[in-house]
């Protein structure tokens, strides 16, 4: 490859990264519905032919912001695995990090987002792949004597994941906050599999959160 | 009212509840798809055109037979609250009286059900009247120092419903046992809103029930 095409590449891959940047916000700020990709053209101050021809179309364009976002996860779950002492530790940093991006999502994008097959097969294939780690990672809790040894995290794990689901469905916002019912999924369930230990551990940061 | 008027009408609610429980024995036990009107008219020895006189149709058959189950659990419901000292006991005791009725129930009986609609109303309905009851019911049980009080009692009944309905959807039985996920949603959802107290309450009562 010649170092002109390389750079080319380069600047093609910036452009398209910042598209992706753009659209990002614009979605989990207005929801999916409310946003146009004359809409994303013009906050880039880029010419509509341009945009498409870098996404063939507005599924295609989420699509990608999906992506980059479960990568952004994943690279968040490994710095916090590598920062941090045992399982509970890891779950209630998740949980905090979580928050704060949930905390600027309107709740339009997660109602929307359901519409788009092809984001909810990409998102059902990132959930099918992480089952058995989060199971290895259920059992690392139960060695460090942090969760119950009677439990089926198998089942569990499923029944935790459906209430995620139901939440992202956002029929019960109509009466509680995103925070209140998330904090009470995760709250609840960790309460429901912890050993005493866990138990404090848990308490502890719930007062320090609180404050 | 003439006494053999009276009399007439006894014979036929007779005859009605005849049907109906006959009917909802097969339905629950070979799903309600796999069971015509014509079997159950056989099953009771009468023919097709007199069942049809008495339940136009077999959502209409379903419909009774719903509706009798429902009242069936709210006098099971009364009689545990008079015979139990605190809330937990009626907890676990209808707990242990459901998991003998649901042992018995073919898994099809609840993936048929959700397609109709008329009896997903009435569900629907009956669970709504219940809803302030429950949310009484879990503030009895703070006041009787087993559950915890910094817990959102509207959202976690919310939750938990949903992961009954979610059980109720059947796929999760591929992999899992009835009993399995329900004894995991069940006891999972307790130990996450229970004190010290109702905790010590509920492992003494699971390692009896293990027995």
């Amino acid at each position: 490859m010649l170092e002109s095409e390389k750079k080319q590449n380069t600047v093609k891959l910036g452009f398209k990264a910042r598209i992706i940047a753009e659209a990002m916000k614009s979605f989990t700020t207005k929801g999916i519905k409310g946003v146009t990709m004359d809409d994303i053209a013009s906050d880039l101050g880029i010419s509509k032919r341009t945009l498409y021809e870098t996404f063939t179309d507005k599924e295609t364009l989420l699509l990608e912001c999906v992506r980059q976002q479960e990568a952004e996860k994943e690279i968040l779950s490994a710095k916090i695995l590598s920062e941090s002492e045992n399982v509970l530790e890891v779950i209630l940093k998740f949980y905090k990090a979580t928050i704060e991006v949930y905390h600027k999502v309107n709740i339009r994008f997660f109602e929307d987002i359901k519409k788009y097959p092809k984001v909810n097969e990409l998102l059902r294939q990132n959930g099918e792949k992480n089952r058995s780690n989060v199971i290895a990672f259920f059992m690392k809790g139960v060695d460090q004597g942090l969760f119950r040894d009677d439990i089926n995290f198998e089942i569990v794990n499923i029944l935790v994941r459906e209430q995620v689901n139901f939440l992202l469905k956002a029929e019960i916002f109509r009466t509680f906050s995103f925070i209140e019912v998330y904090e009470s999924i995760v709250f609840t369930f960790l309460r429901g599999i912890l050993t005493e230990k866990g138990q404090n551990i848990l308490e502890s940061f719930i007062r320090n959160y609180r404050e």
